[in-house]
């Protein structure tokens, strides 16, 4: 996630980044990513790749935490885009519009008013590699199935659960993009299901503290972001199976995705293995102390799977 | 407001209340409603509008605050609503259908999916006065519109401001029927701007106290409603000019809703006069103390109204 203030915009930051996480935990595998902003250059973008960055993600402006230096138009980078097609990097695009009362633009209908931008891109680059981050729409799922092989989208767990009658009123289950319509919902469960190959999880879990998620003042929104983090596996493990879709857990978790990003499983590399649980409630109180601690999605609740080991 | 605990069932429990209120101040009006429930009786309507009682509200159930004993279908209230048609009663909608993710219903389209009930009601008691209250969608401006003169429709003041994005996060603009797109917000403004005498302000003003407000808890969800009784006027004059209405003032906010209910400008007649203010800024601390403060909807927003005082 690039979107940090300073945001990453060059192959240098986004090494000391990665530097910094594999400090906290050197087991795990950091495919970072880029800010698509002005500075960005083909130049950079082989650079970039040349130093095992994978990808390059934009945000409309305004549209979520900290993008206010968004792209407004792709025009301008077209260039990168090229660039990024030629040197194999994959394109993340957080697909929404910015609001605007004059088109009837909210957060409702930013993402499908977002996907002839998506078409267009992949008509005008078809072997960028692109995917449609955090999907929330019917819309969307069926744009990202009529294109190409190069487009993928992912679907992070909470909205495989939400919809706008869970937000309204309920801070800790307001994120972007927010979640829409009970169809789709559906939409997002039945791509799933039919365990198609383009569609894998993507968590987007934001670990915005209490304090920036309780609406402590009636002028200010509170922080838009949902915590998954701690019970990722669980809880997809928990809502496929409530949907009938168990058995596509670990394409839709793992294979989907590495195959895209082309990441295939190495030596030595660490499975992860579920089982039932009898009781695994979520801590409702959440993790750490004080006014910064971060409350979990599903806080207070059962989920049927827990994390039951590694294996090789 | 009949959607208390316990609700206003009967006639005497409304002029109960009606005392109570009287108490506070004697100088108002205030025009009683009973709530419609299985017990009501024609024999209870013909007794209530013999007593002053002027109308009859309906929730359906579930979707507001105090609403779990709301109606489910109107089939069954047909007897009483022939009364209250030969009595001259209104008929109080709130116009929402219940969530349900079958018929992809949530609160976002709960108000377009009531309205052919509004229409079957209207065309079996064409004389039947009827109001749908707090009215948030382009389809039902239009509906009421191309309905008879026994039809009218109440607008609040916030929802002439707001839309999904504003409550999106932030409690203070939450309320139901939640505020929907930015073409919504339109047609409501406009409607206004027509000066249409079947549309009115309703003010639906929910003094949540601040605690209610405040999503404590992660596990739920905060109360609706938004509150503007303290700045009612100010605030609609303000909204109306910024939309190019203000000459639509007094029959928004008097005339037409008068006119509808029938009750003409008595002889001693007190009228609110509003003059321009410079310095009029909300209270963003709202009103009273501790947990149990209420904040008022425009908090620490300027205003350029403000009452001038009274004339006869």
């Amino acid at each position: 996630m690039p979107n940090l203030k300073p945001p990453v915009t060059t192959t240098e930051q986004a090494l000391r980044y990665r530097d910094e996480l594999q400090a906290i935990d050197p087991s795990v595998e950091y495919l970072m990513t880029l800010y698509l902003s002005p500075e960005l250059t083909p130049e950079e973008i082989h650079k970039a790749a040349q130093a095992g960055i994978v990808g390059v993600k934009s945000y409309p402006r305004g549209v979520t935490t900290n993008s206010e230096g968004g792209i407004e138009s792709y025009e301008a980078y077209h260039p990168v885009f090229a660039a990024m097609e030629e040197a194999g990097m994959v394109l993340n695009l957080h697909g929404e519009v910015p609001s605007s009362a004059a088109t009837n633009t909210c957060v409702l209908n930013a993402e499908p008013a977002f996907l002839p931008h998506l078409r267009k891109l992949h008509a005008r680059f078809p072997r960028l590699r692109i995917v449609l981050e955090h999907a929330t729409t019917r819309a969307a799922v069926e744009c990202v199935k009529s294109l190409g092989p190069t487009v993928a989208c992912s679907i992070t767990a909470h909205h495989l659960s939400l919809t706008v009658d869970d937000w309204a009123g309920q801070a800790w289950h307001f994120c972007k993009p927010v979640a829409k319509y009970p169809d789709d919902r559906a939409a997002l469960q039945e791509v799933v299901k039919e365990g198609h190959p383009r569609f894998f999880l993507g968590s987007d879990s934001a670990p915005h503290p209490y304090e920036s998620k309780a609406a402590a003042s009636p002028t200010s929104a509170c922080a838009a972001g949902v915590y998954t983090s701690p019970i990722l596996l669980p809880l997809v493990a928990h809502l496929l199976e409530s949907f009938g879709a168990l058995d596509k857990l670990e394409g839709f978790v793992s294979g989907h995705g590495r195959a895209f990003y082309e990441r295939p499983v190495g030596e030595g590399a660490v499975r992860v293995v579920l089982r039932r649980a009898s009781n695994h409630v979520v801590a409702s109180q959440g993790y750490g102390a004080g006014p910064t601690h971060v409350v979990p999605f599903w806080a207070g609740k059962q989920l049927g799977w827990e994390i039951g080991g590694n294996a090789s």
